[in-house]
């Protein structure tokens, strides 16, 4: 079972290390690496991210790169090997500043938002939860964009 | 057997036509895309190139185009659909405002290059040869830049 | 409610016209533009999809072009202008060779996958459905290269 | 002298033609394409953008698209020839379907702001003119978000 | 009050540390995150560049990295914090290997113009002032090219 | 003169150390820049690339990137000083996790194509060397998927 998703939890730590891991993919195809980055995050990949490169041999190629947990690490490779063609995986520790962050609701005449509040030194940044305005806009068929700007309205 | 390459014809219309074509690449691999190109230049196309594209499900897949003389239209498809995964290929013929061109010879310290010579209006603009200073840059372990150099400091 | 998917329809024709649309898109996030290209497939686009581009004021920025039929212009052109911050769409008929295609089912050691099988002159091309291989290979955890060499190994 | 900015001017048609222009450059550095795109918006260029492209020989290449009013197409040609290494530019006409413009201004509490108000058929958008935030936001040491939230909230 | 611009300063040692940052950013639109490069560098970056990354969910994102000077990283983070919508920054040290520069100045037809001088063993490059020839260029309405060549000319 | 291809290697360990190297390549041509890859690769590097970058003022760059063992970090940097316009390298070791690799050779209607297998825990993985199934592609004007499907079919 998948736990509670990570841009939902509340963070008070503002440093961190995250496990950087990378490879060079040129033997597959676009439609068969893609689910590699759902099959990642699911099994708890920070992020997990796809960049155009252009290898040897004139190939228009793509780098997977894997953000996770330290701890994680040997659980990434493993998915890694598993589900690309690449014979080898990359990987190195990275420091992190993290903006701790907390989660407020707001309520627009469409629904409930959450909104995620960060904040560092004097930065305080509002951010409304993806997931919510996503699930608003579908259901009532508004641009998405319609349901960001009624959550800000209600930001003070 | 190949034909004298383009970059070394004089050409001295200023207007034509030419045969865009394209297909967007998801289920095959870089490696295996990779040859079209050079495969399709040998067979007379002008130009033919891979830009990185982003597809449904998040593939991150490649488009292909090709520009040829209209008449081979029927060539390039044929080898666009032999060589490459893609069921379909879309085309269209676009105008063209093309810049004169005549050849001249230079003579430097490193040996003969020759440099292409373009006119539109009051535009002149000199284009040594590629082939000639990479073959220069090879064989006396220089690098392509000063070769480069060496071309512009005869250009008068 | 959804159409059958086109890729698995059945087509004989071996010509005929695209539409095409674009937009070009700086003022809207990544995370609300990308459900955009669902949006769009549901609807009756052949395909949506993403070029990286970088515009005026160093914007990294985003293309999107849609490809439909001619008849459902209109009906992009809505789609595109609700759900992305453009103001503007471009569009024209672009002319396309397709491969008439069927399909045939195989049977493997993990499962019935079907495999559309493209024909155009002398050329013949087998490709195994993405989403039956998929399927396949999420309920037996396999990688998905798996399922498609088992179905390779059928085909004669 | 350059001519008022076009996204400030108010448009009232929802149909037009646009030109689009295009040239691939291989032959010339990152810095010395870079300036173009201003030259070009400067003159009159509705837009001027980069797409990356991998050409023949694995060259890392860029692609120059321009869109114009099709009365400036020579003169988009001109400078395209003058200030790149291409020594041809192809060029089309496209249909465009534009969403028919006004302005409002609104009053934040760092400022006015001039917002743009599209509509096409029962869709409406607001886009706060960015030259407006951009200048609030570096007069007042803001993050450009700050200035944008402070616009959404006084849209109603 | 802004410093000299580096890269017309002489540097005499041929090694020494670089802080690499970096953050995606799915969240924030291409002309609002499109400033932050001219403020990071302004502040004393040694570079900062977006390169184009496909996320999860299909989201047609943007990596923006920082190079600077170790001493810097808290200054850059700051900036990056406040003017992105990222809400973490990783960063790592690498090493680094410089050329030792020098700069000449040689007189052209169209006027003065500097050049860095950089040497690494047997290797010596020279590099003509972007700014210095872009200068000219504008002033007297040259193509930038014609200047590059001019200066070419003049290195013996 | 070249050793034997690394790809045609048998390799036991399962992890090891590998040099990444980096510059930003802003005043070179693509055409310039190109062979580069070629020149690193035959100098014993285990993998060079380009990713499209963009710069400041607008600059439509690209990153080259290489990967070697760490015993060539000195040769790889000469290299790219040399035969790039930068004037830095930047540096780091990363660890790697390998799979180890043994060959076998399978005999096809169209030839024997040796087949790289690699195992990681309960992976195992089969990868036609690229190499002999283009050779085979182009001596008999198969497209290269056809190869390809032969060698899966012979896999068991
Ligand atoms: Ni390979
Ligand atoms: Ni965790
Ligand atoms: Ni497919
Ligand atoms: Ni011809
Ligand atoms: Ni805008
Ligand atoms: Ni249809
Ligand atoms: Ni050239
Ligand atoms: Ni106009
Ligand atoms: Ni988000
Ligand atoms: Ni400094
Ligand atoms: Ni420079
Ligand atoms: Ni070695």
């Amino acid at each position: 079972m998948r736990k509670k998703k990570l841009s939902q939890q509340i963070v008070q730590q503002s440093a961190d290390q995250i496990q950087m891991l990378a490879a060079n993919i040129d033997d597959q195809s676009a439609e068969s690496v893609a689910p590699v980055i759902e099959l990642l995050m699911d099994a708890g990949a920070l992020d997990a991210f796809f960049t155009p490169i252009q290898m040897k041999k004139n190939r228009p190629a793509t780098q997977l790169t894997v953000m996770c947990h330290p701890a994680d690490q040997q659980k990434m490779t493993y998915l890694m090997l598993k589900h690309t063609s690449t014979v080898g995986v990359r990987y190195q520790i990275w420091q992190r500043t993290v903006m701790p962050r907390d989660f407020i609701t707001v309520t627009t005449e469409y629904g409930d938002v959450r909104v995620k509040v960060v904040t560092y030194q004097d930065i305080q940044k509002y951010s409304p939860e993806f997931a919510d305005c996503l699930a608003i806009a579908k259901a009532q068929n508004l641009a998405l964009n319609q349901v960001y700007i009624a959550v800000y309205q209600q930001l003070k």
